[in-house]
């Protein structure tokens, strides 16, 4: 299934995709894809709706509709810190021994088209192309991958917007640039894990301005996805719904030579294989 | 007003506290206190249920009942590093310029009183009494500290666990260290502004196991409550509920000589000036 959700910021109504310009109102039958959806088995009800043909509703052209994020806003979205190799050497970093945590602030989750603001006083805003998990159901210390394999309710594309100043220039941890309004673009779909081949050979790509930036594969991770699922697991208890962003090929602003960053009217393209892809145009925060 | 919930986890009720022993439950007026309450200003409409002489419910004995965080999971816990002089100074670190933020997850909220868990693997779990504040209002970009100081819905005492181990010698970030289960016990009230005579001058204490291990005052801070929430305001939007705890002072174990930590069985009391005191027994994890 590739679950969206359609409409205005704060009331989008969730939906299965048919197709690129058609999907599936589910909401007769789903309040919202949030941790109460997902902690009470909501993807495996509707999957069950779907397949018995109890999903009525007619489909509805999206006719340039707003799509929201794919889940509503998450208990905790994590992040992992120079999680592909290529990545680590562009930005001058030793490559980690194990991954690196992160978070950013929950509201920072947008629709996929949605503009990116940059925050005021920011002059080193930057781009980062993510495949993102979402957690499905509430796990601590998982024994091992394939338990954590288990958990997940499925993969989103995340653009990890960070501003370096504030990240790296302005005191100690890397929160301050992460956590901004609008940073993190998510989707268009939560793409669950039987509708993938193999999460682990996924190509991610990212333009500004149709330039191409970055490049990468999900086969070039120094820590695939069930390793950081179950990584995570043994330090806090991931909640369903939650979301990880598992870190960024090479290709990023700050790695540039000279460095390049966004500026108000520049356009982010992304997306990764067949989980979808994004828009952004930048703006200065009102 | 001193708000507390009182009940079984997952089930507090809301309630005012009468005195240590009494509280007024509040449920036939307000659901919970979380981020919905406080966004329509749940606050003042108490107070004014109050002064009307609304609330009607008999008074009740706490007689042993569990005492919840005072606060439901907020969208988000922040957190500020080395913001007592001394307390950088104990641990070898820089005097910071501006202040550290990092986060913990928000499923660590507990009660005040409730068992604290040593991680598998964990020998280095540590204590950190903090002042926390608590968000009134959706906020960002604040003008200034009289901003700051009209968002806050007010002040409750935190105990910031965290495991030294994970969170300095496993890479890179704080995050993994601060994110354990049961890591913030929280309250066991949420008092308002008014109740306070000066926030930037309240005693903090803590001691394990009897000991003295921590003393201080907020009068000590590098940055005020009112700094923070304003210097916050500049790189994200605070929500309401979100917590911040404010950084604490000198007394951790990981500062002793030799450095002590937590071991099962201890028990953890600590306080803050007319907030109230917490009482944690330390165990090990399930």
């Amino acid at each position: 299934m590739y679950l969206m959700r359609v409409g205005a910021v704060g009331a989008e109504r969730p939906a299965l995709r048919i197709d690129d310009d058609t999907y599936l109102d589910v909401s007769d039958h789903v309040d919202d894809f949030n941790e109460a959806f997902f902690a009470s088995g909501g993807l495996r009800r509707l999957e069950a709706l779907r397949r018995d043909g109890r999903l009525t509703a007619e489909p509805r052209p999206l006719n340039g509709q707003r799509i929201g994020a794919p889940i509503a806003r998450p208990h905790q979205i994590l992040c992992i810190g120079l999680n592909y190799r290529d990545h680590a050497e562009e930005t001058g970093q030793a490559v980690p021994a194990e991954p690196i945590v992160f978070t950013k602030a929950p509201n920072t989750l947008i629709g996929p088209n949605d503009p990116v603001l940059l925050p005021r006083g920011s002059d080193k805003s930057d781009w980062e192309v993510e495949l993102g998990i979402v957690i499905g159901s509430r796990c601590r210390y998982l024994p091992d991958l394939n338990a954590a394999r288990d958990t997940i309710a499925g993969f989103v594309v995340c653009n990890d917007v960070s501003e370096r100043a504030f990240q790296l220039e302005r005191g100690g941890q890397w929160s301050k640039g992460k956590s901004c309004e609008t940073f993190n673009p998510c989707g268009p779909y939560l793409v669950t894990p039987d509708e993938i081949d193999d999460v682990r050979s996924l190509d991610l790509w990212l333009d500004v301005n149709g330039e191409p930036r970055q490049r990468g594969n999900t086969a070039t991770m120094l820590f695939d996805v069930y390793h950081l699922v179950h990584y995570l697991s043994q330090f806090m208890v991931l909640e369903p719904g939650d979301l990880i962003n598992t870190g960024t090929p090479p290709g990023v602003g700050m790695g540039m030579n000279p460095p390049v960053f966004l500026r108000p009217g520049d356009v982010i393209s992304l997306g990764i294989g067949a989980l979808g892809a994004q828009r952004q145009i930048v703006a200065p925060s009102r």
